[in-house]
């Protein structure tokens, strides 16, 4: 036994495995919570193999026919969007966020350095000099959701968090490109995030899972009693953080209302435990509700700590203010999802087989009167199954929870929970079925808004095992389209994804309407239009202009296929250039890039788009740069020479 | 006119519009040329919706149904390797390779550090110290291909190209991970690559597309008359160069035959032109005919320069060698295809509307007498339509052509196309399908070995426009499957992907067999063993070890669902820190992974796989670690922290 396994009293192999004397060491597990402990070691291993049917048919698209819906897609620790055609489940586009994309040249860009760092935190500035880095070139993208109005999708932007390095995102979805992107303070670790759903997104919520000292700045270290953590309100307009709320416990996933009164977190830790053993010791944890009005009252009247620039609503437990309130829940609960039927939030249990419905329409009561039991919010509590995770809805009643550990999708209704709650002999769940494996978050067709279609159920699944020929250690995850039109669900598709898709919104398609083409006065390229005018190049025309500053080069030039306007510049060895394309080419798809051989370097140029990079020519020679994005007959005669001339020795 | 423009005696405007005069200026252009100036910007606009018939039924997978196919896809600019179900045209693995991966951590961990560097020039070190980098973070990843044995593939590598930073990478079949990176010295974007077919893989040959300096050191620049190009012939099994040929004109694609004799590569600039009127001068091209035996034989007789360590043949034009020989083929050759006859080689002619038919049978007279016209090495040239790019085969006679102006497939018979060019009245154009738009390489079930099997061909196509979901100005590509089980092709399935494509092997499952599960004696982490053992760590089993070096620190922890062997350790602030983690899980799909929240950490950790990566804590605080591959119903809570302690101040 380690010295660390002793120091907590257990034996840490022990623990691992699925026997009694392991789950006996968690503390009063029952058989679930036993069953549970031997969980992804024990995936399924017989692959169900259904006769190819009419059902597989609905989701397969003839060539020209179009998909009915966008599906955008988090990736998990790939870091970027990903936005597929559903039902087809063909990728559509990677729209690169968190991660260094080399076909685009995000994140090397001046355009999307830019987008970066403007967000980016004086420490984290500091952090990565001491590591020789601009920016993160990681994220672990999770949650992506759409800007509301009125309760359904606007079509305006895209949201979404990185766990990995605290951050969240916007996406524009007229060019279906990241435009923001902000580091949230004080907090660590954002994980569950959600618009605003009325009036208007509005806020943006999100989670901080991980527990740090209030001021992390290694004052206080391994004393967990001052570990807090933070909910964050950002204004998805400027996408700065509005307000932020100190809670008890870490927060895992959150929602809000259709009335755009409430937020509301689930906890997994509500013990603040800093090991397994003491993060799954309690039975119940909790759901945070958040009181946004008296938040804002809060804010406005100064009850607050100023964090890092941001005012701080202490919302912790005990704190006998109108601010939040605790709902406790059995047991780690993880998915928290709100109903179309703008009342029920479905709270999944994870180590509990239940899911916990609350009814929006009891919370006033909890903060008006304080001696009201805050579980006088639950109005039904179904036992599911083992492993609930995450609840989507058909907007006809029922509600569609996944089963990590029984790898099932379970079918159940809302109102015969409550009516079973309150006493009533009937059994909400209408069917199950089997999924391959291991299934995470599910989605529905518009399922997060008023707007539910109940057309088709998607679950996400973390394990694909033998669903797919073997491509060596490292398999896909398994995401399946599931039938929902009838009482007894029907997998219809089997979908393997790269590392991790979390989570996916699946959204009408006349909702987004993206151009083909962009506008020459889009903000995306200002910084460098500005610089332009300074230079006296208009880059809105046809350039082909050497600019030199001292060791500083400017090189700008347009794009019509097939040629660059300059066959060939020269620079010092030495010289710090800027190579800025503008690409005249105004026709759909007609997509230019930039790469320069042997350097490292390389871009997309849209039509109509700016683009530019800068690089140090450390190295004297003949490199050739050449258009990357196929786009016509000579394509491969579309290049360019730059001449770097030695230093004088 | 700009003074560039003036210099060359030609308008960028005239020449970029597909007008008479525009097309004038490049000297002696026909009808056909003349419309392909207009290229792509005249993408075809009516997208043809075919119902969903019975064939496109065919490429449906029921849920559970496995591929016949394996697909491996280039990924172009995005640098990625990209293994395909197929005939589903379900994406089941990512392999990064040229670009930096967030998910896997490739381009962070050490492991994966080493790979790249260890092939790293010494020129390339320095330009990228200049530029504070350690890697390139991106690639042009055009060809991937199999090694063969006694001419079809074994399943051992894939090779494959990166024309943006001058790389040839080699990819594991049996975990399906790079394991060697190889920068091609002398030469500059290397872009057609082929292995050795007979008796085995052997040589991979690879061409230099950009003519530069022989020595590239910035003595010599703007005189292209000193430009050469090189094609390189690397060890399979060594990835190490073996030779080099200096050649005349750039080269394209390459090919070689099913004897083991030749290779042969396309040239589409062999007037070494330095801009695109300059390249598309000639009306003749060539392509280059490579003999094997007897640049070995020079090799061994010392006939070389020695240029960066490598032996290096003059095979230029008019060198009165029997190391190469070049055969005038019209105009601007692109692709070049061996088919599973074993004697025929099908060359594009891009701008010309012919395939020019090369029987390798008549290439030994070529080098045994130079009186014979190498143009006899032709033997046929049939006019298939505008723009042809690649061929493709079915191992039933037949041949397949992208016709990239025309965005269509044909369909043709060799042995009819030699009785046409022998003088016979024969048609031998099949039959002709659209597809949408604009095809670049496409590619048959087997069809580059003598297994070649005819059952379906793909057709890569570089413009997608209206046949999906509009995503904004940045469009997918649109892979279209197509039915050849008939003499009238049939378009079965739009498939889109991501920036850029550019080619594909499509290959029998039975052939590749990778393990499901890491051998710890694997050599990837072989480095980190060594530090291990140094350490006194046993990198095999569980371990929680911190070790101290000076400001150096190794923290050891082993993972197992759903623990982290160490849940906090403590560094100073400054350290420069390492972390290994060892997998202990030996269950397929079982991947953990371990990502330091704030830190820019991130990586995979396959099931019985060591990774690690090294940073520098900068910081003080507490930051959270966590497993961002979902393992266990208790994943969110595999978690720990790292404590920083602030420097003494």
């Amino acid at each position: 036994m380690s010295d660390q396994d002793k120091k907590h009293g257990i034996t840490r192999r022990g623990l691992l495995g699925a026997t009694a004397s392991g789950a006996a060491l968690l503390g009063g597990a029952g058989g679930a919570r036993l069953a549970m402990l031997g969980g992804a070691a024990g995936v399924a291993t017989a692959a169900s193999t259904t006769p190819a049917s009419a059902a597989t048919e609905a989701v397969t698209l003839a060539p020209g026919e179009l998909d009915d819906y966008y599906g955008f897609w988090s990736s998990g620790q790939t870091g970027e969007l990903r936005i597929m055609g559903f039902p087809s489940m063909r990728e559509l586009m990677r729209v690169p966020v968190f991660n260094r994309c080399s076909a685009t040249g995000w994140g090397q860009t001046n355009e999307s350095l830019k987008i970066i760092k403007d967000g980016m935190s004086e420490q984290t500035r500091d952090f990565l000099a001491a590591n020789g880095k601009e920016v993160h070139d990681n994220g672990d993208l999770h949650h992506p959701h759409m800007s509301f109005t009125d309760g359904t999708y606007d079509g305006r932007y895209l949201f979404m968090n990185d766990k990995a390095n605290t951050r969240v995102a916007r996406v524009r979805c007229d060019v279906m490109k990241c435009d923001k992107i902000t580091e949230i303070p004080n907090a660590k670790a954002i994980h569950g995030l959600r618009p605003q759903k009325f009036p208007r997104t509005g806020y943006v919520f999100a989670n901080g899972e991980d527990e740090v000292p209030m001021v992390n700045d290694g004052s206080v270290l391994d004393d967990p009693s001052q570990y807090v953590n933070f909910f964050s309100a950002i204004d998805g307009d400027t996408m700065e953080v509005a307000w932020q709320v100190m809670v008890s416990g870490n927060l895992d996933n959150t929602d809000c209302d259709y009335q755009g009164k409430y937020a509301f977190s689930t906890s997994y830790n509500s013990e603040m435990g800093m090991n397994l053993a003491e993060m799954t010791e309690n039975e119940l944890d909790h759901v945070v509700i958040f009181n946004i009005a008296e938040i804002e009252k809060g804010v406005a009247n100064g009850d607050v700590q100023m964090l890092n620039g941001v005012p701080v609503i202490d919302g912790r437990k005990g704190q006998n203010k109108k601010y939040t309130r605790y709902v406790p829940i059995p047991n780690s609960p993880h998915g928290i999802n709100t109903a179309p039927d703008m009342k029920h939030v479905c709270v999944a249990g994870k180590l509990s087989p239940t899911v916990s419905v609350l009814d929006v329409r009891k919370f006033d009561a909890l903060f008006e009167d304080d001696s009201i039991d805050p579980r006088s919010a639950v109005v039904a509590e179904p036992e599911l199954g083992l492993g609930p995770l995450h609840t989507a809805f058909d907007g006809k009643g029922y509600a569609y929870t996944t089963l990590f550990l029984d790898s099932q999708m379970v079918k159940w209704h809302i109102e015969d929970a409550v009516r079973l709650y309150n006493g009533e002999d009937v059994d909400p769940i209408v069917s199950k079925v089997d999924v391959h494996y291991q299934p995470g978050h599910n989605h529905t067709t518009m399922g997060e808004t008023k707007e539910a279609d109940g057309n088709w159920l998607i679950s996400l699944n973390k394990f694909s095992k033998d669903r797919f020929l073997n491509v060596g250690p490292l398999k896909p995850e398994n995401e399946q389209i599931i039938d929902i039109s009838s009482d007894d669900m029907k997998v219809v598709h089997d979908g393997p994804t790269f590392a991790e898709p979390h989570d996916v919104i699946l959204v009408r398609r006349d909702i987004v309407n993206p151009v083909n083409v962009w506008d020459r006065n889009d903000p995306m390229w200002a910084e460098t239009r500005k610089q332009a005018e300074a230079d006296g190049v208009d880059i809105d025309d046809y350039m082909d202009t050497v600019i030199r500053d001292g060791n500083k080069v400017r090189v700008y030039m347009s794009s019509q296929a097939p040629m660059f306007s300059l066959e060939s510049f020269e620079v010092n060895q030495g010289d710090e250039v800027t190579v800025v394309i503008t690409n005249l080419d105004d026709i759909d798809d007609l997509t230019h890039g930039f790469t320069l051989n042997n350097h490292g370097v390389a871009m997309e140029v849209g039509p109509q788009a700016t683009s530019s990079v800068t690089f140090t020519a450390a190295k004297p020679g003949v490199y050739w740069y050449y258009c990357q994005w196929f786009c016509h007959a000579l394509h491969m005669e579309m290049r360019g020479r730059m001449l770097v001339k030695p230093k004088a020795s």
